[in-house]
């Protein structure tokens, strides 16, 4: 399940190969939509939430309401049912629908002020992680981009990707990024659950208790940070 | 929609973004469970089947059974409500699932006996087709793709798709196919409704009146009409 942006989507997985996958991206409140959207879902399938062995979750980063409803909407199932369950990073989920291109992968979520939540994956020959998640500043996140080695492709998602592609060229004119298409380029749950099943193949990624799932926020970045610092030291003068 | 093959799916786009994508690929009766789900899809997106201004749907090649459900599913909704329909090639339409990618696209749909339903499109810089949809050997067709300048990249998807790369392994192993995610490998209602729309923004295709919209099942190929009258002639003789 994603409900970690605008869009919120709950997919069901038979190893790689997606048995159900449901997407609305209709800006509606997913308290009121993810619930009716997931028993759709498996009435749709003739499949049952008991039919699931293992829950993936996109944890975050993203909306901190959106986390919160998806994670507790995970948390009840998979506690009722007594499974077990992944908790996913938005962004790696959002990287895993491209995983089967070359090139770097860089997902990037608008995290206002200029600042994306990011990061970068290596997509030739499987998912490699080249960077945690971050709060960037879409500048600091160009820089990083440049230094990429040139022969690779660099494809940017996610709803921060306008805004990265629009800083780059006032940076760096001359690397060009590429945009997926339209249908790839939000969060969605297929995605979050292919990362689940690789991260746990690869040995990356270990499930937990539903009582143990989390949203994860990430830190405000340094430079607000040593903002707020600076604000807080002026107030205390 | 598109009910051309096992999966079944619809989705609901606002020019090319999707605002909703419902996918099941469950093997299950289309008559049972397409309609069920165009339901759920309004319901979830808040949306109803009254603001759809045009209808697109798979029209074939594909399963007998499965089109005529969708081309009437559609018929029906787009006739009571006096709108404009687009019949869309099933081929296209999953080739538009890879639309945002470089190289050529091949579809393939299992048509039994070794043959394939296929066609092929060249997405570099927009898509644009290189063949007519036509039934192949599989032979035939890697015959075709051997041809192709080797300096393009060639995806294959369908579900005729593994047959096509075992068959181009054995007659041409210097030339590999590409194949991509299972969870863009078969025909998805969105990339008919892509299909439709730059179809009709490039005049290649028309909209047509509901009524007007039937099934498109391709004639059997070259090879098996001559075996037919062959053995017509020898029952004759």
């Amino acid at each position: 399940m994603d409900t970690s942006a605008a869009a919120a989507s709950c997919a069901l997985l038979e190893d790689d190969r997606p048995v159900a996958q449901f997407y609305t991206d209709a800006h509606l409140t997913h308290s009121q939509t993810i619930m009716p959207m997931v028993e759709a879902m498996f009435a749709c399938s003739k499949t049952s939430v008991g039919d699931v062995d293992l829950f993936a979750v996109s944890t975050g980063p993203g909306s901190f309401t959106g986390l919160r409803i998806g994670v507790a909407a995970v948390k009840g199932m998979a506690q009722a049912l007594n499974k077990p369950c992944v908790s996913v990073s938005a962004l790696e989920g959002l990287a895993f629908n491209l995983s089967d291109r070359q090139g770097l992968i860089c997902p990037a979520l608008d995290a206002r002020c200029g600042q994306v939540y990011t990061t970068l994956f290596d997509a030739d020959n499987g998912m490699h992680r080249l960077h945690e998640d971050a709060a960037l500043m879409a500048e600091d996140l160009c820089h990083l981009l440049a230094k990429q080695p040139e022969e690779k492709t660099i494809t940017v998602l996610g709803d921060g990707a306008q805004l990265v592609l629009s800083t780059m060229h006032r940076l760096y004119p001359e690397r060009t990024l590429q945009l997926p298409g339209s249908h790839l380029l939000l969060q969605h749950a297929y995605g979050v659950g292919l990362a689940a099943l690789c991260g746990l193949r690869e040995n990356r990624m270990q499930t937990v208790e539903p009582q143990q799932l989390v949203p994860v926020y990430l830190k405000l970045p340094q430079a607000q940070r040593e903002l707020q610092l600076k604000r807080k030291q002026q107030q205390e003068k």
